[in-house]
């Protein structure tokens, strides 16, 4: 496939549906707004599935199952739920088809209508805690740490591909507690399992950060999240973590006999992570030449391409492999984890010999597919004993000795991994400004994150969103605290935060 | 918590539900005919789909993920589809909610109907070969091996919980190949898979065989099945694997350039199994005492059960067997499998150290749950320098000096694992019969599978149906081929089937 991307600076959106549907990743399906993830994506999702999972089980966090269908009644038990959730959404209300009498095709069978309709799950916190009801009665019982894996639909007017679709794949945690720091610390625990994964795995740059009052979850206490700058400077959330207090405890009536022989409403969190995380990693580190992979996550590590000009020789490249090819399919590299400690990663290796497409073709393509390192070896090589050693972060090509091929690889791995965090770092402060004036933060939000100081309140916010279509990301933790003046309304600012434009 | 089980001689089917609910695998939800498969049960379901995933990964295949749902004019292009899957479904109408007028609660927008309904899938057949359709265009495309993990929706009348749920979890393989030849071998190489998986994994005894012509799928050429006896004799189907020959590809027009340049319909099998596995699972091996686990397939391999009086007796029980617990966690026990090989399996250790339940409930409890290998320890062993260990399948016990404990284990693991499978083979030759008059069929049927011949006849075979309520489960594979008379029909036969009633 020749490499057909549309230039980032030509159309940055267009350029983006480019890679996702080149690099093989998804495509749309004949369903509107739903998407199908294709091999190669959907081994990129396994992997960040298989982290996580091993990182929420490592922090006491246990997987289950809920219902996908949601009774409409449970949605009518606090409107604001509504409001945030549910307003466009799947509703089945039949369970029947039939052949149609004129034998014309098949209908809705209008006799077969539901007594209750039934809503696609958006979300599941009614029907989770519909169950915990029945499970938490003593302080006992608690904390309850659940995860759950699934699909969820949203009604979207304007879909893109892992963005926004109508159906996605995630993950939605639902945790109890007894107390309301114990809720607290679980959400800002889940910020770190979360920021741990996104800098040591995804290799991606961020400021950990907690939401303004007037942009968090209705229902919750606290909404954590971090949302890093994207190739475009804007800011995107993919993620949030939030401690919901008493409040869907109150919702949905769950008490609990504590410690002193009370009755008490639970304290709860959420958190969670889409199928969105893909366009992070898209959006973070493709270049000109397409997707560039973080080996933690890279479905292919490794890619071999003989070189040579008939299937003799082909076959005798690959038998000089072999010894090489086993001792690579065998080896591992380590990525560290604060949650997890060592993380050990065996090598995937890939042997392109199709006879049918050109070294050029080939190299192309798995250029375009991100895969972190390209082996090319021709008959020549096999005189000197080496191969050409391709590198897709920095394009730089070197040779190496076969015996010393799968150290340098692992060494590579891990340079690659480190350097596009740091690239990615580099990037997002190189763009994050600070403004001390309406007017420098006017024309700097264009151009990246801005630290700015606020007065706090929603109205200043509101303004800016109108005025420079940009708003008030998050309250950075690990910034410097300094009172000042709100330089939108010039009335007292305790401390800069970040403005951006965003998805 | 008390083993309140009803005995199985008793109520064998109300046995069932209560080993389900208090082994805490799964409970009914809220919504009609759907399961909550909690945490217990999902981590059981986590192991079979990591290992059946590593299984098809290991075949050639790869995961994919399609739309969830289905227009309903995709229903309508061949009207047996209906039949078999699409008559009992759910059917999204509408797509959004609104508040009530009059305040009181949420209603379905009346204006907010789809154009075109859309199916909840109930399996991906339709969905995925349409978009198979834009990506074969050669048979250098061929052959396409993909799988999904999906949750699919049935209306279900009569549901119970694993066995029949309107929602359940499953795996469905769908496959393009270019000769019919290539199509057959992947079938019967997808049974082979799953043979493996039952037999080394699961501890399941079974005989390999295919569905006689009335009983397959209706648009496979050939369904290849097994079916093992569960405790109360019957037979149960959890999966198939089918060659569809070029059926589908007829129906959503799939072709593709053969070798000789010429346009061809597409070859395909499908092949799937679903969460009824669990049912399987916990019917052929469970005992008076609750769920036995193969070690394969447990969540938990080894609890720890302190006996200790005190909170600080406990703690030096604890802090003495610290080293014995590091060593059992870095420890690993093997499966010998066809498909993967040597499968490593690290040993998953439980620590019961709740100071408010006594070690006789926790005896109780965990047996119940099926773990493994129990070890007690109390601080006069700590003298002596042993441990209780107790084993799940045989129920014995005897004392293990710590030194020796994780070798013992390893072997103990192996042992259980074996002689699971060995039980259920035994019951299963116990009670497979053979017939040669419709009175030995219709007496030996009651209790167990019968091997008689039979004229290859619908007609025959609805006879016995009708009559015995059994039915003709398969046309084994292992078993000898001699020609006979059908004791029914008095017509000739070619060799023996196995009759058995079945849920």
């Amino acid at each position: 496939m020749a490499n057909k991307l549309t230039p980032r600076a030509e159309d940055y959106s267009q350029r983006y549906n480019d890679l996702v549907k080149n690099a093989d990743l998804a495509e749309n399906s004949s369903v509107r707004g739903c998407m199908v993830i294709k091999p190669y994506g959907y081994a990129i999702w396994e992997n960040i599935r298989d982290v996580l999972d091993a990182m929420f089980k490592a922090t006491g966090h246990q997987n289950a199952y809920f219902p996908l269908f949601i009774p409409k009644s449970f949605f009518s038990k606090e409107a604001s739920h509504v409001e945030w959730f549910a307003k466009e959404c799947a509703v089945v209300t039949h369970y029947r088809l039939k052949n149609w009498e004129n034998g014309e095709g098949i209908i809705v069978d209008p006799d077969a209508k539901l007594e209750e309709e039934l809503i696609v799950r958006p979300t599941s916190e009614t029907i989770i805690w519909d169950s915990y009801r029945n499970r938490i009665k003593s302080h006992r019982d608690l904390p309850l740490l659940v995860n759950q894996r699934a699909n969820v639909v949203r009604r979207e007017m304007r879909t893109r591909l892992f963005l926004r679709s109508a159906e996605f794949l995630w993950q939605e945690g639902h945790t109890a507690h007894a107390t309301a720091e114990e809720a607290d610390e679980e959400a800002r625990k889940m910020m770190n399992v979360y920021s741990d994964f996104v800098k040591n795995f995804m290799a991606i740059f961020h400021y950990k950060w907690e939401k303004p009052e007037h942009e968090k979850f209705a229902w919750a206490v606290k909404t954590y999240t971090f949302e890093p700058m994207m190739q475009d400077f804007k800011a995107l959330q993919a993620w949030t973590s939030h401690n919901l207090g008493q409040n869907f405890a109150k919702a949905f009536d769950v008490k609990f006999t504590n410690k002193n022989n009370e009755l008490e409403y639970v304290y709860a969190t959420s958190w969670g992570v889409s199928t969105r995380l893909m366009w992070w990693l898209i959006m973070s580190h493709s270049d000109d030449n397409g997707l560039v992979l973080p080996p933690a996550l890279a479905p292919i590590h490794i890619v071999i391409i003989p070189i040579a000009k008939t299937e003799e020789d082909q076959k005798e490249i690959l038998n000089s492999l072999a010894p090489t090819l086993d001792e690579l399919k065998k080896s591992k590299f380590t990525i560290n984890s604060e949650f997890l400690g060592e993380y050990n990663i065996p090598y995937k290796v890939r042997i392109d010999d199709d006879n049918q497409k050109t070294p050029w073709w080939k190299f192309n393509e798995w250029e375009l597919k991100g895969v972190p390192v390209r082996i090319a070896i021709g008959k020549r090589d096999l005189d000197q004993w080496h191969v050409e050693l391709f590198r897709r972060d920095t394009m730089e090509k070197k040779f190496v000795k076969l015996e010393n091929l799968t150290e340098e690889i692992k060494k590579i791995l891990k340079e690659i991994q480190e350097n596009l965090y740091i690239k990615h770092m580099n990037f997002t402060k190189e763009h994050t400004y600070t403004a001390d004036t309406y007017e420098e933060l006017k024309e700097k939000v264009e151009k990246g994150f801005v630290l700015a100081h606020w007065d706090w309140t929603k109205e200043t916010a509101m303004k800016v969103q109108e005025e420079l279509k940009a708003t008030i990301r998050c309250l950075p933790f690990d910034w410097e605290i300094k009172e000042w003046i709100d330089p939108i309304s010039w009335k007292p600012s305790a401390r800069r935060v970040i403005f951006a434009k965003s998805y």
